[in-house]
């Protein structure tokens, strides 16, 4: 393929991925000459060639815009879970899941592990160093139960960026945000209840109400606006809702951040039949675009939104630090955490606290942000080229993670004839009570090399040879 | 005081708090000449005072051995709470105990940090920094669920010290105790069961049977071999027991060790009655004298018995690091292990693992356990000197803690009005469901220095000035 032509297909990329919507302008001669370290001539002829195949128009003085085309939609589709509280299965899926993180020579692209091969961390690993080094009886005994003050300062600051107003002492210190949901579901609920949540959604919360004896009410759930609001409407009118449990922003599985006005309708709603809401934020901080979406807490007005997260998605995951600000649940929060756990690890909490004061997040969640849009954009490309072309991909707006729907597809099954070849994928039945998105996988997009392109070749060679042996028993 | 009286008093100690028993071989001349820094004069001078008070008595070329003495019992009566099964009260009390853990300027009498300032820890230290400093994605990514193998492959080696048959997979590591012991009792009961549980008992354990609506049945114990095996047995006969919850080694807070034939008995107890058992081992490795006593599930035939463990009685209490060997019940163990905090934090389970690999673990244990012997002695001394005479002290057989009954006198005041001058203590309450022991206290003995002498003249002041209050108000 001529240098042109691989401009030319990047950017088709975008544009059939939705990066550029209609109407908006396309990246200037000199940006692309940067990014694909071409000549302007190379890139003036991919342009010509993407305008006279209708994909873009130009404007004299003004640059290429991106034109609307009839394209068959490429997101998955809007959820249709079964409407009834339901009681959470896949246990052993998840277990397989969680249990080959530490596997040896496989690629594992099912994961939830951030990039943690950024320079931008090194700060903290020396903190980390040196103050485990010293001894200190303050930092060698138990902690205050709600946490370092001097982390539970900066995390007020930091919630700043996401218009929540947090004092430190509405926050409680965690061991990794898994806890912080934990504490949540177990402070809002007793065995037996039925607690709403979108769908797909991440299992470890799917799991925390199979442990706490719950039941998930599975509600319908659009690829790029989250939890059908009519939906949890008619949902609560007719079952003892306990608490709605949603992950707004940078979704996990599916990337999408509600919009501002269905987050706060979200909070009216909630008000109204008087539920509480569990809203897990640990993706928020990964935003493709400044500044990062509002949380659904900033328009908490009585207290009723549990604020779950922590930085196992922007940090290092083996850290396991966490934290909540349970609202006007706080006491029975405390409770909770002191039986969990009792106090948090010291001396991770006082190393974060100073690598976030010190302006050292801010820089390192700037520098994976650009790394993962990097890797979406290369990745989204290798699908387009790789998988069959009735696939449905999400469209993340932060985080780390995609989607992928393979029409009509076992992906349990996919699963297991890619492990014999060595890569790994999290089948969609795990972001279901019940086993749906059975069709659907999940990927980890933290790296975008060969050895990735080479993990959906495999998936590509399966895919066909799925399909084949369906057709031929058909 | 001179030199020869020193020695005397401090044998004189020994014998009173029952650590020659007597008919027992004392210590020879030349031991206490070295343990003393004294010369074989002065020894012979203390032993011949102590031999013309009726303490001991020479035997021909065999030394001094202990006599039997009429004094007044100075252990605790043996607990009779209300035998009923009782929801657990007492939050206030413990979260004010745990939220002073960090309080600045007040001698923390009442914690349960262990002694973290021996140089035996700086090899945990150097290898907890030097792994922190290194990238590597391996310690950076989620562990495994069940923990690292390293890590569990050393604690089932340590493990045959306490008679304890385990396989590394066996084992479930935890963010601290706490941990274990949460996900133990969720694993065995559901809101509303009855836990049978020694008393008085550690409030974290009590507080997590409040925090899973349970009842807590507390039995009669003995301060020198632990619950009362009839009271159980009536007991079981008796209520819907789900599980028996006990610290049978270097229990906290009374220090006892339940003899082997009732650790025994105890286990064929519970298999006759088909119930679990939660065996908390955390102070287990802190013998004062070797080998460490057996664990109950070294008895354990059928996977009953859920050992809970960890290091933040031995090591760095803020490492949170502990695990549980959960028997027959290991996969919802680990389902619950799941949602509680998702994997434990790597690199401290990769350090100890290192730590107790080269034999550090096992010089630092013999390191503080000297320690804490010596501590005892003085403080038992410190304690015989300032505290009233009806005063009545546990006689631990290891760990760090010492159990003081104040015949009638209000500890949670006594603990109020130290308070004002500095000093604090963990008053009885929190022991017990429903805030029995109101006339007990529990101390910390890890440190036996001046400051804490001084602890123990403001806290006999007190005493003489609530006791002086209360009769002037009769």
């Amino acid at each position: 393929m001529k240098r042109y032509e691989q401009v030319a297909q990047a950017l088709r990329r975008r544009l059939e991925h939705g990066f550029y919507q209609p109407g908006d302008r396309l990246p200037s001669i000199r940006d692309l000459c940067t990014e694909f370290a071409v000549s302007v001539s190379t890139v003036q002829t991919a342009y010509a060639e993407l305008e006279a195949a209708g994909w873009v128009a130009a404007r004299p003085k003004s640059g290429y815009f991106a034109l609307a085309r009839n394209r068959p939609g490429t997101l998955p589709a809007v959820s249709r879970p079964a409407q009834q509280p339901l009681e959470v299965s896949q246990w052993d899926q998840v277990l397989a899941l969680v249990n080959e993180a530490q596997e040896q020579g496989c690629l594992l692209l099912g994961g939830g592990s951030p990039d943690t091969t950024a320079d931008t961390l090194k700060a903290l690993r020396r903190g980390l160093s040196r103050l485990y080094q010293r001894p200190s009886s303050e930092q060698d005994n138990y902690d205050s139960l709600l946490g370092s003050p001097l982390l539970r300062r900066q995390l007020a600051r930091l919630a700043g960026a996401s218009g929540t107003v947090l004092h430190e002492d509405d926050i409680v210190i965690t061991s990794g945000c898994q806890e912080a949901l934990s504490i949540a579901i177990r402070t809002l609920t007793r065995p037996g209840d039925v607690v709403a949540v979108d769908s797909p959604s991440f299992y470890g919360s799917m799991q925390t109400l199979k442990a706490c004896g719950l039941k998930a009410l599975e509600l319908p759930t659009d690829p790029q606006t989250g939890i059908s609001l009519e939906a949890l409407e008619l949902a609560l009118e007719q079952w003892p809702i306990k608490a709605i449990q949603v992950t707004p922003t940078h979704n996990n599985p599916l990337g999408y951040t509600m919009p501002d006005a269905r987050k706060r309708a979200l909070v009216a709603l909630a008000q109204r039949f008087d539920v509480a809401i569990v809203e897990d934020d640990v993706y928020g901080d990964l935003a493709y675009t400044a500044p990062r979406p509002r949380t659904i807490k900033s328009w908490d007005d009585d207290g009723r939104v549990l604020l779950c997260s922590g930085f196992s998605k922007t940090l290092i995951p083996s850290l396991r630090l966490g934290w909540i600000a349970p609202g006007r649940h706080r006491d029975q929060a405390l409770h909770m955490k002191y039986v969990s756990t009792g106090a948090t690890a010291t001396v991770p909490q006082l190393a974060v606290a100073e690598f976030v004061e010190q302006g050292y997040y801010e820089r390192h969640l700037r520098q994976v942000v650009r790394t993962y849009q990097r890797n979406l954009d290369r990745i989204l490309g290798w699908i387009h080229a790789l998988l069959p072309a009735d696939c449905a991909v999400s469209r993340p707006q932060g985080g780390f993670v995609l989607w992928i729907e393979l029409k009509g597809l076992d992906c349990v099954r996919l699963n297991e004839r890619l492990r014999l070849r060595g890569v790994q994928v999290a089948p969609g039945v795990l972001f279901s009570a019940s086993g749906k998105y059975r069709d659907c996988l999940r990927i980890n997009i933290t790296r975008a090399d060969a050895e990735l392109y080479a993990g959906l070749e495999r998936m590509a060679d399966e895919i066909v040879a799925m399909r084949g042996e369906q057709q031929a028993s058909e």
